[in-house]
């Protein structure tokens, strides 16, 4: 297999300034490695035309594809497209079927078309255009030295579409088979990165053929396998070879073994058991809903969410008892098995899951500190209830970590692993 | 005003794979922006000894300071120890007082140490140590050609404690006053960004002198001025003169004059003004209780959420009228209202907000087609509700648009603008 090189390059002055993140070098770093590609390296500049044009000739000089997304925008501060003409040294014409295309997606709008937006059909001489179905701003492709050159937009869910539809596709073209990449998952939950490591390290000193990594995200440990091979099912059955070794030396502590997210792998598997959840939510505030209702189509499942941050709501809405608060207090094991019961009955959910708990930064005590998480679990008409003392790693740590216990206890609850 | 260069350094395979996205980067691009450095750029490579080095030549010879992160832990793979000497053109020494720090680090999480991780106490002969005290990996810094380096850790929460209680008190000496950058934020619900570019286009040909970015995210249009001068008053000053002129072009779009995001605007104005809120979602299914509880304390102002994707959980928890959802459908106004009236009352806020659309991909219909979202708003006894054709750019923007529409019509409502 030959290993072909890419290059990223994120454009923006918004990126520069920290503005927001780059979300969108990750993903095409991800997916041009599944492609068999090596990415050197990712590059973020702002939008003055210099240094976008000197980043473009660097990263062409060394590696065989060259991917910049961003400063395709209508704007005057949108420069990507003189950038990359003056380091091929072509001039920028006018594409007049390109701006039918735009013309026509803001017909498909409804919207009058800006004259600012004229700009957008500007391409290099020598540049092939890449329609953009979701936006404004086509990219292109073109040659610059012995390298591939692809613009495409800066808007995430654009890029999302054209990655896909224009890119990948030309891949194959331009470089034939450049070999692909496996990759598998494994979700674990308990030990930290350290530890994970630590009883994995004799194994992986053995199998130097195997690229293993671990990510740690809101406590949950992923442990991405990945395995090249020229076609895709040798590379396949690589990877899983090395999963199956992996398996049995982390097995206490998989809660998923498959693709995450772990909310969306819940969703499935609850709707594969005919089961309607509800959800009862104190410190998590919504996550857990907002979590599951960002896979589509969950609202089979999902019969009610309950956001009940005040003791009077988990009465009320919940129908806890108060004298269990009183007794017991809003955070603890008790009031998480009646809130999980109270939003089960309420909804007629067969399953319900309810977290309670101290997220911070205050509302701690030496009794209960921050991290003090209460999690209940009712189903068939039986609760289980458990307390957990997160590391307090920050509210929003915190909260992520309560809510991978929820779909962590779930999936071994519906036999996952 | 002198204004400072820097570059910005990511350091690991796990980021050009793709595995996880680069958040340290903007971070430190932010948090540098805000002193008065001028961020040229950022660049992320995997840790192969080679390409550091080079990243790092290729930062230190453009830019006054370069910062690094990532390549620091203990496994043969982290190499940014020795890519930093090899740049600077010195040896590693073994550093006993850095040793010793990382020993007794061991010692309070009561760990026994591994020998792995005597490599962290390795050191760029030239180079100061930077103490860690929330990770085993100290930093460091030294002169690499005319540019000050520092390497810090790559663990989100290791490197956010050392940029404050490290690196930010060191910039000072080093640089003296590098001048401040004022930041001011402007929030636009209405017009496309080409729109508001073409708005704002003839005014900023004459404002050369004010930097102004536009960005978008779920139809939401930040507006962001920066200004810079010698101190931080006199910088605040020259970016609030700038917002004076560019406030009445975009009055009519203005939901937030001031930093967003929009639910901690909209939280502060609910508390300030003594009120209690209520949220009843459909479509976006808990992202709105979500994006209140992120701030801390949302408790005394969120009285309950009701996530109520079913119809019968809409009538159940919230009140609503089976009739009404019979003869208008779940995605009307009447029920946007009648949701927000019943979460209200159901919880005794006195102010609710309600959410009932189609967030797609499938659910839409010749009459209501995907993107369609009624929207309710109770307050003292009386309600509003109205509905938005979302353009259908994906379920994740229909539902942040959604939540952008709430919060932007309640900041409206208690008299943000």
């Amino acid at each position: 297999v030959t290993t072909r090189s890419a290059w990223i390059l994120a454009i923006g002055d918004e990126l520069v300034l920290g503005r927001c993140a780059d979300t969108n070098s990750s993903l095409l770093a991800r997916r041009l490695s599944e492609r068999g590609f090596a990415v050197r390296g990712i590059t973020v500049v702002g939008d003055a035309l210099d240094d976008v044009a000197a980043a473009i000739r660097a990263a062409a000089a060394q590696t065989d594809l060259v991917v910049a997304t961003g400063g395709l925008g209508p704007t005057e501060d949108d420069r990507t497209r003189h950038a990359a003409a003056r380091a091929a040294g072509v001039e920028l014409r006018f594409d007049e079927e390109g701006w039918t295309g735009i013309r026509s997606y803001f017909a498909r709008l409804g919207r009058p078309i800006p004259d600012s937006n004229r700009r957008q059909a500007l391409l290099p001489e020598s540049a092939e255009r890449l329609p953009n179905a979701s936006g404004s701003a086509p990219g292109f492709a073109l040659p610059i030295g012995a390298a591939r050159f692809v613009a495409l937009p800066g808007v995430p869910r654009e890029l999302a579409a054209m990655l896909d539809a224009e890119l990948l596709p030309r891949l194959d073209r331009w470089f034939g088979g450049a070999g692909a990449l496996a990759l598998r998952e494994l979700h674990l939950l308990g030990p930290s990165e350290a530890t994970a490591g630590e009883r994995l390290a004799p194994w992986l000193a053995e199998r130097t053929d195997a690229t293993i990594g671990i990510t740690a995200s809101g406590g949950l440990l992923t442990l991405r396998v990945a395995a090249r091979a020229a076609e895709a099912a040798a590379a396949g059955a690589a990877a899983d070879a090395i999963v199956a070794e992996l398996r049995p030396r982390v097995a206490e502590w998989i809660v998923l073994d498959g693709d995450g997210p772990l909310a969306a792998a819940a969703l499935a598997r609850l709707r594969a058991s005919g089961l309607r959840l509800a959800l009862a939510e104190s410190c998590t505030g919504g996550m857990l809903a907002q979590q599951l209702t960002d896979v589509a189509g969950s609202s089979d499942v999902l019969l009610a969410g309950y956001v009940c941050y005040a003791n009077d709501a988990k009465s009320r809405d919940l129908g806890v008892d108060a004298r269990l608060l009183d007794k017991h207090g809003a955070v603890s094991v008790e009031v998480a098995a009646a809130m999980a019961e109270g939003g089960a009955r309420r909804s007629g959910a067969d399953v319900a899951l309810a977290v309670t708990g101290i997220a911070g930064p205050s509302g701690g005590s030496a009794h209960k500190p921050v991290g003090t998480v209460c999690f209940g679990m009712w189903r068939s008409s039986r609760s289980d209830a458990w307390q957990l003392r997160i590391a307090d790693l920050g509210r929003d740590f915190i909260r992520r970590r309560a809510c991978h216990e929820c779909w962590g206890a779930l999936l071994r609850a519906l036999g996952s692993t």
